[in-house]
């Protein structure tokens, strides 16, 4: 479906006990992750049901439909769709997958950089975004133990930066606003991935909403690959910071593309 | 350079003599034809004349000079553009590169279907778009030399349909006008590429300028691919013609992602 979110739902997904996938799964998700969960439950044949806000892009509805994922729609805050799916949880004895908070869902993102690993072996850095960390996280442990020296970093908007003041808190902080044109990355680290993160990943670099921008139309522009804006943190963080990287292997992991054409901001 | 035109370009200059090397290759062109020529020159220490229209994009200038091709800008007139490069081929010795009428560029063309034809050796069909001719006439031999009973199938704008009406009449004919989306598809067949494509090309698919738009955003939207209309005219085509390609193992030649951003139709 276009997104590394395939990765953590179908290890997560396949990891489950025979009782488990007879029930189906739940999650909620406007974005990849719902097509991801979606997806990987029929390619099992498990039911998929999702929970969606009711402000989501009507084509990211139609992408969860045509996996096969059965819609619940609810309102836009994150305790409406929590209660949402703790109905289906409760109703159907469905198990919940979260997109970013889970074991073996960071695991499975850390496929990612493992295989980037086995094509570039001697990379000296592998840049991820970090939003809810399911990918950093995975990305760091994929680093530290396939990677020869190669060390994690990850990207975030500086008008999000509550991973970047996590690591200096010590505890997970949240953002008074989620202003940012990556809206990928508005989530929030989790007790699970944050230790992790803690141990493993060597920094967080902050850009700026038009440094974003500027490198997510070069990636369309030389590339001619269709990321969204936060998988562009990636290449921000690279152009922002060159003395760090000048000489060195850098892996980029770009993944993403839910883009509304319509309302770009170019 | 993210386009085929490097195949045709680089074919052409890496058979050229010491002699013409030395004196260096000159093109007209706007679009990737002009980057494909710089860059191959550039790989192979040829020097590049480029005459540009002077209302090609800035982008695109950029690009070429980055490439390191030396620009002459002329008036965009096809005259003014071939009395440029002929003036550049007088002065400096340099040998002229055709970027569709040229069996070089044509054969480097046809490497794009070899190798397809080369991962997937049952394809019925392959479909590409026409314009100046170029591609898919190297596209016909290479199905024809390289596929097990492969067709070569061309896919045109029906504003800009001057090579399905050259079939049917059987010399080259021209468009009175060229309002349409796929601006690389506005040019004419050429007397060399011509005969290839009334031998080899099985038939040429009409699409509506709708019927482009809409085929691009899908790609864009489910490949995550940048590709300019012109290039969108295949995916157009089969979905226009399903009765012919049903069951049918069908490759298209996606090829080219010059989009002015600032500027999309979507």
């Amino acid at each position: 479906m276009g997104a590394f979110k395939m990765r953590g739902a179908a290890a997560a997904i396949t990891n489950m006990i025979e009782e488990q996938l007879k029930r189906g799964v739940v999650t909620h998700s406007s974005g990849n992750f719902a097509q991801a969960v979606a997806l990987s439950a029929k390619l099992l044949g498990v039911k998929a049901f999702i929970v969606m806000p009711e402000n989501a892009p009507a084509v990211k509805k139609a992408a969860v439909k045509g996996y096969g994922g059965e819609i619940t729609i609810c309102e836009s805050t994150l305790e409406a769709r929590q209660a949402a799916a703790e109905k289906i949880m409760t109703e159907h004895g469905a198990t919940f997958v979260h997109p970013s908070n889970e074991l073996e869902v960071i695991l499975g993102n850390a496929t990612s950089a493992m295989e980037l690993l086995e094509e570039q072996v001697e990379l000296d850095y592998i840049v991820t975004p970090v939003g809810g960390g399911g990918l950093i996280a995975g990305a760091a442990l994929a680093a530290n133990y396939f990677g020869k020296n190669c060390k994690a970093i990850a990207a975030e908007p500086a008008n999000v930066d509550d991973a970047f003041r996590s690591l200096i808190s010590g505890k997970i902080e949240s953002n008074d606003n989620i202003n940012t044109i990556a809206d990928g990355l508005r989530t929030n680290l989790g007790d699970i991935n944050f230790p992790i993160i803690q141990k493993y990943v060597d920094q967080i670099i902050r850009v700026e909403e038009q440094e974003i921008l500027a490198a997510m139309r070069l990636i369309w522009e030389r590339m001619k690959i269709v990321v969204e804006a936060s998988s562009a943190t990636t290449l921000a963080a690279v152009l922002k910071s060159k003395d760090l990287f000048v000489g060195k292997k850098v892996g980029l992991i770009l993944s993403g593309g839910n883009v509304d054409l319509g309302k770009l901001s170019f």
